[in-house]
């Protein structure tokens, strides 16, 4: 009677944690988000039950709904695993979801994963922090769905890197703010679409153009001094992701 | 004639990636940082050259040797691992070495793991975001090694959580900053020290009080609303660090 909240990381399967790897292999159930690879799902033990929980037709199911699916199969599995993109404590609403499964009185163990935060200007060969150009990273959210409406213009802050996740659609907000509270024109600004997949690719530009890029979710936007570095080279990404209508 | 650049994640073995567990499974040589556990250590093929760069009697390696160390390995090796604690380009300097062994005309592949920043948190039932509390989480480092100064006064931000890296012995610094910045004196703080291993404990305070914390390195510090929560459970840790000198 153990709810597993897991992190399944950016969708190279290989980017798992040996533990996640180890709950998909063993899990009964397993409820998961859209956004997970293909490559990651292909772990799990062919005799788990599966819920793809962004899968509905027209629509998501709510968080609610999610809430109420994973108390209901805590109570009669021995082993759920509730697989989230990225990290289930970096937004993703693992918090939640854990409060809710603690309250019905089920045993809730959260695992990391690697968050697309990182691992996007990561395989970009951006480093989020770098000696004389940033001394630290800021990571927000640019959907308003959890209804939260970020300040960016508290968020122009020329030290740090500031890694902005769905914010594809709101970019010009996003921008607008960010050039009103101080930040230059010309700070780079780099767009990762897709990170770790096959289809990733990486759009670098700067502030002052953000607004106008032809750039698509899911995306990672990161914006500082660091993002115009291509540092390393990735060998090996992931199979296309698993697209819902 | 590959160096990659591996993420460690926080200490147990079972939080690294598949892919870096694969790496030294197959290195010909790992060049380690102090603080990698021997839980992780213990899964670096038995033929390898393993160099601990973080164990000269007395003092560290400079970066200046690791750079030149890594240049020189990577010139006479297929693989080369250089293991890093947490994730290579959050702190660590793992740009640094990348930029260094690129100019060098060797190959760089970047290998993603999880950082303390977020595993200590999650590992003491805390999550960075979290609907109502936090919009979003900032990392710094409190050390000035680096030779950053941070100016806390401006992360002064109640909307977001924000996560201090090597910060114990200059926390007075940072509370007196953070304060004068606006966080209330009351402000929840957690000490998260030796995260994922089986020496972790959590020490929960408010920010007037952190300068008077009996806490000691290497310890995550959470700021903000979310840091009194405690969520989940955590179901093992590694084994006790590599304690050097």
């Amino acid at each position: 009677m153990t709810v597993y909240l897991v992190g399944a990381g950016p969708g190279d399967a290989d980017l798992l944690t040996i533990r996640a790897a180890q709950l998909l292999a063993t899990a009964d159930v397993v409820v998961h988000d859209r956004l997970i690879s293909n490559e990651v799902l292909d772990l799990i033990n062919r005799t788990a039950r599966r819920f793809d929980v962004g899968k509905v037709p027209g629509h998501s199911h709510s968080q609610a709904q999610i809430n109420e699916l994973l108390v209901s199969l805590g109570g009669a599995y021995t082993r759920v695993v509730r697989l989230k993109g990225g990290d289930p404590f970096v937004f993703g609403r693992g918090g939640e979801e854990a409060e809710v499964l603690s309250d019905a009185g089920l045993d809730v163990e959260i695992v990391p994963g690697i968050t697309s935060a990182f691992a996007g200007p990561l395989l970009a060969g951006i480093p989020v922090t770098h000696r004389g150009l940033s001394h630290g990273v800021t990571i927000v959210t640019g959907s308003t769905v959890q209804g939260s409406t970020v300040d960016f213009g508290a968020l122009a802050n020329p030290d740090l890197t500031l890694v902005v996740l769905m914010g594809v659609q709101r970019r010009a907000i996003i921008a607008s703010e960010l050039l009103e509270g101080g930040l230059r024109a010309e700070t780079p600004v780099a767009v990762v679409e897709w990170a770790s997949t096959d289809q990733q690719r990486t759009v670098r530009s700067t502030l002052k153009e953000l607004a106008g890029l032809d750039v698509k979710s899911p995306a990672v936007i990161v914006i500082g001094a660091v993002a115009d570095l291509e540092l390393g080279r990735v060998a090996k990404f992931a199979s296309p992701f698993a697209m819902s209508s």
